[in-house]
Order: C-alpha cells, then structure tokens, then sequence
C-alpha cells in the first residue's frame, strides 16, 4: 500500500479511500484555485454552497432518495440524535417502539425514554446480542409515533438482513451509521435514517439525517433551536455554521462512489470481502463467530479463539503486521474486523492469511 | 503569498495559519507515520489520545487555565451552546440576566427564554449595536444563575474592551467565538467560556467549553446527554465520537501560537494590524466606522461608505484584487474586515492601499 498505511480495522473513525485523501491533500491549501483552504472558506461562500449542495445531489443519487425526502447534515453523532429523535418525532401520541439489537440501540431507547413513553419491542440482550430479534407486527403499538431499530450493530457485528419488521403504518426510525453506502436501501421503507459519518462517509463530526418530509414540523417550540430538524431542512443544512470540511471530505467519498459506478458493486465487493473472512472463520478450529448466520454483519466481522489471553495475543500481533484495532469493543473483548467500504479487498486476504499463520502457531 | 492564497476576510469560516495547512497537508495520508490519516484514526487510540490531550494542554498554557475550570470539545456550535448553558446552568434560580450587545447576543438570550426567566439587563440594539452596553451592578438580579455576555460582536464589530459588568458573586458566561486567543484573558472572571472554533482555532465543527468545575452536575437527568457538561468532562471530550480532525488542526493552531511565543506577541500584532485599520479609516473622507471608539473590535473591522452601490461596488473591486469576503453582514451590509489572528499584516496593509486607491477614484 501506498505511504505505507495500515490495513485499519477501525469500527470506526476507520479507513476513508486513498484516492479521496490524495485529492483533499493535494487541494488543502487552496481548493480549486480559489485561493483558500475548504478547512478556511465561508459557509455562505459560492464555493463552499456548490461543495454541500453536491455533496447532497450526489447522496441523492447515491441511495435513489425521493423527493419528499430531505437531508441534513448534522452535527453531535448519532448520540445527539438519539434525543433529537424523539424530541422531533414523539409528538403525536409520545409513544415509541424500541428494537434493542446491542448497546447503541439500548442506549437510544433510554434516552427516548426521556421524552415519551417507551417500549421495548423486543431485545437479544440475554444472548449476547448475537442476532436480531424479529418481533410479529402484532408486538408493535399501532398508535406509536414510530419504530427504531438499528441497522447495523458495530459492537456485536449484526445486521438486519432479510428482514425489515412489519411496522404497518407506524414509520420506522434507523439507526444506519455502520452500514450506510454499503447497501442499495429502499429509502421509502423508512420515516428517518441517520447515520454518523465516521464509518462509511467521511470524518468524525458530520451526522447524515434522511427525514420524509412529513414527519418535520411537528417539534413543540420550545426545544432547543439546534435540535430542531425542520430548521436545518429549511436552510440546507446552514442554519448555522456546518462542519463544512467533514462535509467536503464525505462529498469526496460520494463523487469516488459514483465514480466507480455507485452502490452496487461496492456491495459486491463487501458481500465478497466479508463472506471469504467468514467461511475461514467457520472452517477454522481457533477462531468462532457468534453471531447467528443470518444475521451477520458485512461491516464488522466479530469472532474470538475463546481464551482471553490468546485474543490480546492476536491484536498484538496483527499490529505487529501493520493490521490496526483488530481488538473487540472494550465492552465485549475478543476481535473485530470493521471492513468497511475502504477497506481494500487484499486488506481482508492479508488478513486472513494471517489468521491463519497465527492458528498454526497457536493450536 | 505562497500558492496564490487570497487574502480571506471572511468573518467565519475564516483564513488559518499557513504553516498550519502545509502540515496538515503532508501528514493527512500518514500522521507522523502511524499508518493512518487523522481522518481515519480511532478516536480511542494512543496516536488521537495524545493529540486530544496535548490540545487541551496547550490551550491550557495559552490561556493559563486554572485547573478548576474543565475544558470540553464539543460539537453543535455557538447554537447549541445557547441551549447548553442555561439547561446546565439555569438551575438554581432559573433566573439569568442577559447583556444583548449584537445579533447573536440576542439570539443566545432568546433561546435561553425558553428554559428560565431571561432578564435583558441591557441592550444596544436601538443604536444599531453600535456600542456595548454597560449596566451598572445595580441593574443586575443577585440571585441569577448567571450573567451572560457577548465578548466580541462579529457583526457589528465591538468588544468588550476595557469594562467588564461587575455581577458580584453571580459567574459571567462569556460566548468569545471571534475573539478566543486573540488577548491574554483573566479565565477566572469567567463562569463559562465558550467560542466556535471557526475565527482564531480551527476549522467549523469544534466548540470549545471553558468551565468552571463547581457549576458542571446540576443539570436535570432528562436533558440530552449529549447536552450534559459534565458527561463530556468527566470523559475527556470522548464519551462519544468527537469531531477529531477539527480537534487535531486546532491542536496544531496551539502549538504554532505557542511556537511563536504565545498569546502576548499575537495580540500585539492584532492591535497593530487593527489600529492602523482604524486610523486610515478614521482619516478617511469615504470611509467611517459607526462603532464607538472604546467599543471597538481588534477582529472585525465594519466601515461604510454611506452609498450601498459604492458599498458593493467595493467589495467586488476587492475580490478582484483577491481580498475575499469584504462584505459586511448580510443582515447590516457595508463592508467588514475580519482580521483574525491568521491574517498577515501585509494582508491589512494591502486592504489600506487598496482602499486609499477606491478613494481617490471614488471621490
């Protein structure tokens, strides 16, 4: 690899694309020839509004978002719309039905339960959170203002699959910050994505928010003008000074997605990424994965040799081999592999072989 | 200028030092050759670990912060932080007496209304905020919560220069986002600093928080977590994601303020550049600037010519002359010249000549 970078397996800030660092480096003191740094440039500039309004086109295009859908580009992560959420969308009959698939979707829920009355559906805490559970429509509240669920679980490595709970007319709220841009989604399916952007998108400190138009306007007037999403819908994202350079970078990564022919053969290359690291894992007689089959991640792939020490062991030494933050989450241990979009195919074969090194010389 | 940089005025988003983005610049595919960008780096490693603390370090030697003050990196802006700070801090008396000295003074009182009883204890919008107001001890309530001000008007161009409202034992919350390292301030006159860091520290997307411990904890349990100071300082600006590439270049604005001899050499500069700004202005037959004399800002400069076409007609010729952004407010008009600390003086003395020739082919 070039510059000799890491093969990062961050969950995240991870890895963004080479050629994207390359282009924000080359231009970083003076974009485009317009005399300033992006990092410098007025947010009411004309450059600065051509490189969010594209920025947003080209997400647009990107996940094929319709019209009376609007983007946000938020700032405070996925942590501060756990509460702007329900502050914006418990304002009909304050209920909310809660999915908890792992931590950060527990997380959510108790927050929401600050500002309304709060369900849990259904939870995979007693296992672990080693799969989703699918609860029946007959389990969600009809009246409720809406369904949250998460996406993508970067701590226990899940990932709704094949199922999407029949939610009837109640909009479902998720939670994508781990798998966005990894996927063709159906954007009409949802009331609301959200996603941080330091995943898949760009840098730490930009939130993507997908509304449909509908749900926006319903806040009471007293909560806190920042987390008012119809504000920023209303003015693009500028109602007070954005993070425009996070902004640039994640509009970059849309333009490198686009230019390799968008989602879909990125998707393949992750189904081809992830699947090759799991069948060595399940083939292996050191290494298991958890989590159930069907519900696996493509994004961050979980597994553990069942010995403490021979885990920390294994994030050592694949740290010795330039292979970084193969450690589990803190809360968790084992190991995990974030693969996502960035990482290259041959991060994953470099990977693999030398799990398979370290098996032999671990049995 | 190398690399044909214009010089920005810009009031924010606005220009930084140029060593600053040289470095930025050659480490970004590579930070200090750890194997990865800044932009992709755990925010739980060693290499962000560092440079979040030395930031904060740093800042703490710049502006000789006492240890009993806590410093946060936040995200949201100055928007945010006028929610933050009366739901944390408007909890005794729920009473808070704001000085509405400009537009964003009066918008932080505003949104303070919708958490307490706001007092407006003074207010100089009658006269265009064309000064700042100085009440005496008297007109404030003894028993807020706390006094906020507006140290530096980005708008209007005034600042808090040589008077300071005595509250008695009532903390003064100061929003210093276009004045922050631009003096040498007496943090503990201060309650609760806070500046976006988009004029003097780094790119838009960071806040800094300069807290006074013993006001942090009593904010209730149901307002947002990520709305909760002390969740911040009690994690080190980590309990969630925070926005590590803009904490990284203001990081390196420290260390180059810092390389450079501190706060006391800059601030000199700033009163240099500023004052022979002011003086040809003042001389001037085209040129006044409407602020009183004492009130007046080191960092944004406003001056008109009394003729709105004249006006545009300047800003455009200046552009021309690739001075960027001369433009005043688009809520005021006229001209502004935002002179933060990245601006070389040859900028300003380029401006002067440029406006002495505007003059004489203007008269």
């Amino acid at each position: 690899m070039s510059n000799d970078r890491a093969y990062n397996f961050s969950a995240g800030p991870s890895m963004l694309p080479l050629d994207v660092i390359e282009r924000v480096a080359a231009d970083l003191p003076n974009y485009k020839g317009c005399g300033e740094s992006v990092m410098e440039m007025s947010h009411r500039s004309k450059e600065f509004t051509k490189i969010i309004e594209d920025a947003e086109a080209d997400l647009r295009t990107l996940l094929s978002i319709p019209d009376n859908y609007k983007v946000m580009f938020l700032q405070g992560g996925a942590t501060l719309q756990f509460a702007m959420i329900p502050m914006n969308l418990m304002t009909g009959s304050k209920k909310a039905d809660y999915i908890v698939s792992g931590s950060w979707a527990k997380k959510a829920a108790k927050e929401a339960a600050k500002f309304g009355d709060v369900k849990i559906v259904a939870s995979s805490e007693e296992d672990t959170f080693t799969y989703i559970p699918k609860p029946d429509k007959s389990e969600f509240r009809p009246d409720a203002d809406y369904v949250h669920i998460t996406f993508n679980n970067t701590i226990y490595g899940t990932h709704y699959n094949d199922y999407l709970p029949d939610t009837g007319d109640v909009p479902i709220v998720a939670d994508m910050s781990s798998c966005i841009l990894s996927e063709e989604v159906d954007v009409t399916k949802f009331g609301l994505i959200y996603a941080g952007a330091q995943k898949n998108v760009g840098p730490a400190g930009v939130t993507i928010v997908i509304a449909r138009e509908d749900l926006l306007g319903k806040a009471p007037e007293n909560i806190p003008t920042y987390m008012d999403y119809k504000i920023h819908a209303d003015n693009g994202s500028t109602y007070n000074t954005p993070p425009c350079f996070a902004i640039y970078v994640a509009g970059e990564v849309f333009k490198s997605i686009l230019a390799g022919g968008g989602i879909k053969p990125l998707h393949e290359a992750d189904v081809r990424k992830a699947q090759k690291l799991y069948d060595y894992i399940d083939s292996s007689q050191l290494y298991t994965c958890p989590v159930a089959k069907e519900d696996r991640s493509l994004m961050n792939v979980v597994f553990v040799t069942g010995d403490t020490d021979l885990d920390k062991k294994f994030v050592a030494a694949a740290k010795e081999e330039n292979m970084h933050n193969l450690n589990g989450h803190r809360s968790i241990g084992g190991m995990r592999a974030s693969i996502y979009n960035a990482m290259p195919e041959e991060g994953v074969d470099t990977l693999i072989e030398f799990m398979k090194k370290f098996e032999a010389e671990n049995k």
